[in-house]
């Protein structure tokens, strides 16, 4: 844990962007609490898939991810394997997983993802970019 | 960020139990992400209050946490100042804030809090239980 402790904060669903993810279809992530609200351990993010996005495979060599599905149905690949992850499932993800998100529904997928503070954000894709993708 | 990584891992909503919280009325907890899992740096967990329900104020002076409402309302007291969250809503608590929650609505609450893995989770209570609480 670090020094710093920020101030206590709310944050509302419209106060914070959510610019689409770069290398994916169809999917967009917004920082609910972080840097700006002076978070010392850990970050929290929501994602966004509408119908037919993909985030191709990628890994974080130095980085977990815990999630939970707020919302929807996706098809999650964790080190080769599929699995369908819905509301109120919850997700770990440990550095070094190859990992890949489809929304394969009709309806939009929310899920949280927390990640570590580092200055060690590192990503290896193992993919290409799927047709329509958001730039690099 | 410690060295363990565990193993990547779906965990449904049924999959884990959710006792009551010490020195509270109404309200329960699961640990969704954590020890099991062998998570490195934080730890997720779900909190349900009932109708009714009240989590009496108290501070952790070396721990923050890190929310996100999924379902219904309640009103959340930070150092003194009440907020009414609702479904969406991220909340932060730095370490030394003093919180109390309580839900005087009609539906039941659930929200996310994420936590650092420590092996000094000290809480300072500000109250007395309420009627109706679980045991210290």
């Amino acid at each position: 844990m670090g020094t710093k402790r920020g101030s206590a904060a709310v944050v509302g669903p419209g106060e914070v962007e959510a610019p689409p993810v770069r290398r994916a279809r169809g999917a967009r992530m917004a920082v609910l609490l972080g840097p700006e609200q002076g978070v010392p351990s850990f970050i929290t993010r929501r994602f966004l898939l509408s119908p037919g996005a993909y985030i191709p495979r990628h890994r974080h060599p130095t980085i977990e991810h815990e999630q939970v599905m707020v919302r929807g149905e996706m098809v999650i690949d964790l080190d080769g394997e599929e699995r369908t992850v819905r509301a109120g499932d919850a997700i770990y993800i440990p550095a070094g997983c190859a990992h890949s998100y489809a929304n394969r529904g009709a309806t939009e997928v929310e899920f949280l993802c927390v990640v570590p503070v580092t200055t060690d954000y590192a990503t290896e894709w193992l993919e290409e970019p799927p047709d329509g993708a958001a730039p690099a």
